[in-house]
C-alpha cells in the first residue's frame, strides 16, 4: 500500500541562513480507475481510501447510486519493476443492470455537435444525472454550527498538520457532528473519498448534512454535493460563478469565505437560522 | 466573449448581523478543446486568454513545441439558445507533420497493461515527452529575488483582488522582472495560459526563468515547467512527493512555502545563490 507522507531532505532558508532538515511531503501517486476492465480515468491522488475514492467518483459520474451497484472493487495484481504491487490500478465490477460510464472527454457535459459546452449545458448535465433532490431537504443549520466547522475540519486533518500540503473535505451533521473527514492532494479526490465512504455506509443520499471543504467551491464540488444529495456546501474560500449558479438551481445552500465568525451565503439562505 | 467576473447578490453574515450586498465572483465556464475537429479535453476555466490556454495545454501534452506547430486556433461558431456565440469551444488546427494527440484517459502516463500507472511511470512519461532540458540551464537566482515574487505576483492579480477566488501563475526572469501573469479558477489553467503566452511570443523554452504559482506544487505543475523548459518553480504552499521527485529528475529547482523572507528548497539548490 502506498504511503500517505514521504520524508525528504530540504534546505530551509530563513532569516538569511540555511540549514538542512528532513521534511514530510504529502504523497502523490496516480490512480487508474477501471470499470469492468476498461480505463475510465487517471487521477493524481494521495494513496489510501482508494475504494472510497472510486465509489465517490462513480457517484459523481452518475454511474452508481448505492453500494449494491458495485460488486467488487479490487486492485489489479500488477507489480512494479521491483516486484511490488503498485496499488495504483483499481478495477470496479458493476452489478448486473448498472450501465457502464461513458469514457468520452465530454462525459461531464451534455454537448451538441454545433453549440458545444457552455455553463447552461453544464448545469443541464447535472440535472440529467442526479437521482437525489437536495432541494427537498428541509434541514436547518445555525450560523454558530457553521462557523465552528473549519476548526473541526482542521483538527481532523492528520496529514495536513505534518505536511501543510493536503486538501480536506468533511461531512458533518447539521448539529456539527463529524461523520467523515478525508484528505488528499486533490480537492476533488478528498470529496470523492468522503462521499464514497458515505455510499459504502449506506448513508447516501446525505440528507441533513453539511459538506465542508478546505479550499474554494468550484462547479465540480457543487456537482459532487448534488450527486450525493448533500443540502449544504461550505467552503473556507471563494466560490466560482458557476458554483453559485448550480447551487441555486439544485437547491443547495452555498456558503463561502467561512472564516472566524463570518461567512457569505450565496444561495438558499433559508436553511440558515436567523438569515 | 465570456466575462472574467460575475456580480451576484450575497448575504454577508458577520458579528451576529446579516446584510445583503453585491459580490463579484470569479467566472467559471467549461472550455472544450478540439484538435483538428476532434474533442481532446474539457476544462473548467475562467474565460479569457483561451488561445494561450490551448497552446499551453498542448505544450504540456507534448503535442506542440513552437507557435509554428499550430496553424489556426479559433472558436467554433456555435451559439447558445439565445443566439450568442458561447466562445466555449476552441478548435486548434495543427501544422502539417505535427502528430495529433492521443485522446485516451492515460495520455499523461506511460502504462503497460499489467502494471498500470505508478509514480515511476509518471516520471518516465514526462521524460519521453519533453523536448527541452531545464537541467542544462545554468541560471542563478538570489533568495532576495525569490522572496519578492509572491508580492509581485499578487500585485498583478487584478481579478483576485475583486473576487478572492483565483489561482495565479507568473513567469519572471531570474532578476525578478515579470514576463507574464495569468489568473484562472483552475491552477493548471493559470500555468497553461502563462506558458501558452510564452510559446506564442517565441520564448519557449523559457530558459533563465522562474515560474511562480499561488498555491501548491503538484506533479502536474512540475510537468508543465519541464515541458516549457523552465528551470525554477516556486510555490507559496507545499509540494507533493511526486512533484519533488519529478523536479529532482528533470533538473528543476523546486521552492515551496515561499512566504515572507523564508522558503524551502527541495531540489537543485545550486541555482540559488548562497545555498
Amino acid at each position: 500500500m502506498g504511503r500517505v507522507t514521504v520524508r525528504r531532505p530540504v534546505l530551509r532558508f530563513a532569516e538569511g541562513t540555511t540549514r538542512r532538515r528532513q521534511d514530510s511531503l504529502a504523497a502523490e501517486e496516480p490512480l487508474e480507475l477501471r470499470v469492468d476492465g476498461r480505463a475510465l480515468a487517471v487521477t493524481m491522488r494521495t494513496p489510501g481510501h482508494d475504494v472510497e475514492l472510486a465509489h465517490g467518483f462513480l457517484l459523481t459520474e452518475g454511474v452508481i447510486g448505492a453500494a449494491a451497484d458495485v460488486v467488487t472493487a479490487r486492485y489489479c495484481d500488477g507489480v512494479d519493476e521491483e516486484g511490488r504491487n503498485t496499488y495504483n490500478v483499481l478495477d470496479v465490477a458493476l452489478a448486473p443492470g448498472v450501465e457502464p460510464p461513458d469514457t468520452g472527454v465530454e462525459r461531464n457535459f451534455y454537448t451538441t455537435s454545433s453549440c458545444g459546452v457552455c455553463g447552461k449545458a453544464a448545469l443541464d448535465a447535472v440535472k440529467l444525472k442526479t437521482r437525489f433532490s437536495p432541494a427537498a431537504d428541509g434541514c436547518v443549520v445555525s450560523p454558530e454550527t457553521l462557523t465552528a466547522l473549519p476548526d473541526l475540519l482542521r483538527e481532523r486533518q492528520r496529514v495536513f498538520s505534518s505536511t501543510g500540503g493536503l486538501h480536506a473535505a468533511g461531512v458533518f451533521t447539521t448539529e456539527g457532528e463529524p461523520l467523515v473527514v478525508r484528505e488528499d492532494v486533490g480537492r476533488h479526490n478528498a470529496v470523492d473519498k468522503a462521499t464514497g465512504w458515505a455510499l459504502l455506509e449506506g448513508r447516501v443520499p446525505l440528507a441533513g448534512s453539511v459538506l465542508m471543504v478546505s479550499g474554494r467551491a468550484s462547479f465540480e464540488l457543487v456537482q459532487k454535493a448534488a450527486m450525493a444529495g448533500i443540502p449544504v456546501l461550505a467552503a473556507v474560500s471563494a466560490p466560482s460563478s458557476l458554483a453559485a449558479e448550480l447551487a441555486e438551481e439544485q437547491g443547495i445552500t452555498l456558503v463561502g469565505f467561512l472564516r472566524g465568525s463570518s461567512m457569505n451565503v450565496y444561495t438558499h439562505a433559508e436553511r440558515i437560522t436567523g438569515c
